[in-house]
């Protein structure tokens, strides 16, 4: 990318202004090696209720998609809570998600042997992790129709209030994200595991099929499939064994939080969602932590190495990605330390572990 | 109960036989105490596919019904997962569910000071742990209608193959369900934590609010809500924060068995599978693990421990029960040690840890 890349920067409610602005300060410690970006914000989420009456304000969308990459903070408040669904901020994300097409998150987590300490596991277990989620977005019970409350058609409990929703993968949704996660198996080690529920579910079992179908393409690679039951109990004891990891939206979301905490905080990992082009949204991934908000206490790290997964994907700067990816593991590894990873230690603020990073990016 | 325990003794497959012969012996032992039982096996599973072309044949499911209580291995191998699904092993254990009428699934997970070593998490988080999780066990995904197969009806995927399922839960399921877990936690802690994922699914966004409901009726129950990638992130990194966690059957399949393996194996903690009246279904709840079949090898805790949960829920022996934890956790202290527990420590075989147990009961 020659050209100035265009950067939509959706912040939104409690913690997400101030990690992006770490992050963007990161972004303007590059522009010495040449990286040349506009930063253009919009609100979203409860800000942009506030402010415009609606989650998602056209503005913003039209903003997001005019953009080569969205960085995204984070949505959500308690007081939006009584809302009803469609207006809630977690519309803003989810909308995002539908409109731009983004149709695969993905996480990397790594635990440096130098940072074993910080995991919630035992240092031999948490030693060597080093994998991928690659979850699908789009389709599932998330937007699978008709969902809703009926009276309860049949069955001992016929004409009691019932709430439903419709589980639903089609056969070109699990091939394209498919397609990605062997795609990402064959440049790393070779390894992927598709986790399902095909001993209980119609849809799993259309996924298993089509997932071992796209399995013919990539020879190279040894596909595996899991249980979702069985999947958290290996990533809980033995998350090393892990390469890549394929999943549908549902059981994505509760294994990319797993697999996030094990680093010791979900304040760590980032997750960049893609869809067919080079376009991405990138974002931390973890909620708007209220207690924590206007404090200069949350932890940037995640922010800003979603700042680094877009370099890599949507930006063509992979070079300084892996710039900002080293001066963050050094910052960690010289045991600078926001309050959710301090422990009873010392612990510096949100601007502090920014700083901290720019100074080792070595420009 | 003064007459004689009438107990149904399912094995199945894999290590089902060796660790049923386990929990058997143990209840033999308490004779001397004045406990009599009766205990009838019959086929089920692949075992039962085998002999009489059924995973679940109508006299096993006769026998489990003229019970005071079933005692349940594992089922399940390699060998059936080319048949179609209805005809598979793990349908029995789902036809028993449904057949007996047991709605709740009942975990308990503690991790005893002295065995904060075996846990993969680290010692601090590991000790302190006492939690239970209530699942429900009859709706959901599970058995929501309809399911299947179809042409995909709209969307960019319209008319190719697509795999659905429905999710479903009634108010009176969730209320029975809810009334389990308050009860619960009236007698525990009085802490009930309830997931879902009601910002995404309506089925949840039911189920809050009946639990909200429900929880009127017990005003010394703090009730919290949490959504389930929430509720996994906390269990790995804070579970000593849990006392009674209640959920869903799809999200209750994955937080019991991530709750389970923090103690170390999943071979440890045991399931209570429960209904309205006292009779009830008590399993290890992990699989056959074909690779150690027959060796002598598997772990017989878990499914010890079952026993002990039939004496309390089932048999009305809650001494005798408390005989059985009690010698299982001295087994335990004392080192000795299953494969699946011992790293690189000396172990014993799955008899041997029968012995163990039944050594140290006093009797
Ligand atoms: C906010 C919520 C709708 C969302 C999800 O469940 O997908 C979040 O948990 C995530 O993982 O990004
Ligand atoms: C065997 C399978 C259908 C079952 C389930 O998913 O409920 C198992 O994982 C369990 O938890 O008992």
């Amino acid at each position: 990318m020659n050209r100035m890349a265009r950067i939509a920067v959706l912040a939104g409610d409690g913690i997400g202004p101030e990690i992006i602005d770490q992050a963007l300060k990161v972004l303007d410690a590059l522009r010495s090696r040449g990286f040349t970006f506009s930063a253009t914000r919009a609100p979203v989420g409860g800000a942009a209720i506030d402010a415009l009456g609606h989650p998602l304000p056209a503005e913003t969308l039209a903003l997001a998609r005019q953009s080569d990459a969205v960085l995204f903070g984070a949505v959500g408040a308690p007081e939006y809570d009584t809302l009803p669904p469609p207006s809630r901020p977690e519309q803003a994300i989810l909308g995002l998600r539908r409109e731009l097409g983004l149709f695969a998150a993905v996480k990397r987590v790594a635990i440096p042997a130098a940072l074993t300490h910080l995991s919630p596991l035992k240092n031999g277990r948490a030693s060597g992790v080093d994998l991928m989620v690659v979850r699908e977005l789009n389709g599932d019970v998330y937007t699978g129709q008709p969902k809703g409350e009926r009276p309860a058609p049949d069955g001992p409990f016929a004409g009691q209030r019932e709430g439903f929703d419709t589980m639903r993968y089609a056969e070109g949704e699990v091939r394209r994200i498919a397609h990605v996660a062997f795609r990402m198996a064959e440049r790393r080690s070779g390894r992927l595991c598709s986790v399902d529920k095909s001993n209980v579910l119609a849809t799993s079992r259309l996924w298993r099929e089509v997932v071992t179908d796209v399995g013919r393409d990539y020879p190279r690679v040894k596909l595996e499939h899991l249980y979702a039951d069985n999947a958290v109990i290996r990533l809980i004891s033995s998350p090393a064994c892990f390469d890549v990891i394929l999943t549908a939206n549902l059981f994505g979301d509760i294994l990319s939080d797993a697999a996030a905490i094990l680093t010791g905080s979900i304040g760590l990992p980032a997750s960049a969602l893609l869809g067919d082009g080079t376009q991405g949204l990138y974002e931390a991934g973890h909620g708007t932590a209220m207690d924590l908000a206007g404090r200069d206490m949350a932890n940037p790290v995640a922010c800003i190495r979603a700042a680094a997964l877009m370099l890599r994907h949507s930006l063509a700067r992979p070079d300084l990605a892996d710039v900002v990816d080293q001066a963050t593991d050094a910052a960690l590894m010289d045991g600078v330390r926001t309050p959710d990873l301090a422990g009873t230690r010392a612990a510096v603020g949100t601007r502090a572990m920014g700083d901290a990073v720019v100074a080792r990016l070595g420009t």
